[in-house]
């Protein structure tokens, strides 16, 4: 077991609390009175979540839109963040104020509070939690799926990782990557409009292989995706083609933060989306390509560590 | 200025909604259909909170107290909290999980969510979300102060800082002068029963002297405190006397974690409280001694850097 594995093997003995989901959802679902309340807290830290060379504004962009994907795919409503913030240089600290500004104006979200810390170490991290109330109770989950639905996904995927590829070489992104590494947006409006009708939801922070998986596997379903029908943008499919390998990458990197949801089959989905596969009774994640079964690459995404 | 306090401005900037309390506050309050929440989130860092050598089981507990504490001071009944961590050698992380779970039995507080991220860097740190729901509206705050109120603390002051010292030095410390230090008391139960009756109230995390002043100014009153009536216990007098001198240190310095709260004269405290010193028109902190003014000394609390 890796690091991260055994210490969430101890937290999991901690969180028995039912609002904890175990520890295996993206965020906490807390009932209190009438409200249902969202809770997600993530993290950041140089050299693991961004490039040394990265602009702060970026970091703190990217800080807020991975939260409130967490809560888009709940279908919430945020109420406001919490930042956790460790002083560095005076530049940084101004440039991700002003990114950490435009993201929170970007989606109208409040900073409702947090805390700072001087920098003691070499390495900077930083943490943001974000609290919404649901908007449709149950709160999906993505432990939903049933056999017969069909699983969505919005957006594009892989432009995320097209960008990074570009930026990391020292190369100039075209627009639409490049912002799709460095400004990711939470899709809150599509969520909160799916989450009456979904029957399981998730976001794509770590690969739809590898996320769609976790919901086969919360669901006690089958999914099988159909890689052809993976939406891939024109930018990406200029820099790396649409041939399987590109298909088979854009759809195991992280990053995108797209919504990827399943719905009964009779169900049109109240977003733009994209169907990439069915649900069947069986478990796990199955791939075909143009209607042959494909093996599963040896990443399906990105694995935390 | 300092790095922090040109950072808060920032941050002051971006927290117009109500239910950040314009960055003043401990904690957020966030009014929600019949439920107000409270939010705080406070973090640690190794070299700043707590010293290389010390348990990981400790800066564990202390980390779940300190916010809590916060919690306290609203009133509020703890809903959970969010860990975000930094994972190092298995050992210390061991030895931190331990310490969380047994501070989070001894509260009967959840475990709700949070993040992991790998440590690239030198050193740690570790934050904490408690999030908790007020049992009285209006939510005590700092402001509320009025002259002819009279000025209570809870518990004793001065042990943290005594147990700290000794610790430092690698002396042994008694062990109610250690636990003050290592294991500090949130008074959940105590801000529970106070709530209703209290004018203002907020916990002493960074020194009486240097919190009351806060009380003050954010209720646009003066404070008067009189020294010999600061509450000592018997291992701190032991080790440190009870000269002018000692009760001031105990005065000003943090990590009590006691709660200072004001009464008006005719209403008695509901929980064992020390009386301090008097609420008068006014502004800012004035401090006695046998009925004599005493100068302020040059440093009132431990001020973040």
């Amino acid at each position: 077991m890796t690091a991260e594995s055994t210490f969430i093997e101890m937290m999991r003995a901690l969180a028995r609390d039912p609002a904890a989901r175990g520890l295996l959802d993206d965020t906490a679902v807390i009932e209190l009175g009438q409200e249902t309340l969202i809770l997600t807290h993530d993290m950041m830290a140089e050299d693991v979540h961004w490039l040394p060379k990265a602009d702060p504004a970026d970091v703190a962009w990217k800080l807020v839109s991975v939260n409130l994907s967490d809560l888009a795919a709940k279908g919430a409503r945020p109420l406001g963040v919490l930042l956790g913030f460790m002083l560095g240089d005076g530049d940084w600290d101004r440039r991700f104020a002003h990114g950490l500004g435009q993201a929170l104006a970007h989606y109208g979200v409040a900073l409702l509070g947090g805390d700072t810390v001087s920098n003691k170490g070499d390495k900077r991290s930083v943490g943001l939690t974000a609290i919404g109330a649901a908007t449709h109770r149950p709160v999906p989950a993505r432990s939903g799926a049933r056999a017969g639905d069909l699983l969505y996904v919005t957006g594009h995927l892989g432009d995320a990782l097209a960008g990074f590829e570009l930026i990391e070489a020292g190369l100039e992104a075209p627009d639409e990557l490049a912002t799709a590494y460095n400004r990711p947006e939470a899709r809150l409006s599509e969520g909160q409009a799916l989450s009456a009708l979904v029957t399981a939801m998730m976001d794509v922070s770590d690969g739809l292989l590898l996320d769609a998986e976790r919901m086969a596997l919360a669901s006690k379903v089958e999914i099988r995706i159909d890689i052809d029908t993976i939406p891939l943008s024109m930018a990406y499919r200029r820099m790396r083609g649409d041939g399987v390998d590109s298909r088979l990458q854009a759809a195991s990197w992280g990053d995108d933060y797209q919504l990827l949801f399943t719905l009964p089959e009779d169900v049109h989905p109240s977003v733009t989306a994209t169907c990439v596969g069915v649900v069947s009774e069986g478990s796990g994640l199955v791939l075909s390509h143009k209607g042959e079964r494909l093996p599963l690459p040896a990443s399906l995404g990105y694995q935390h560590h």
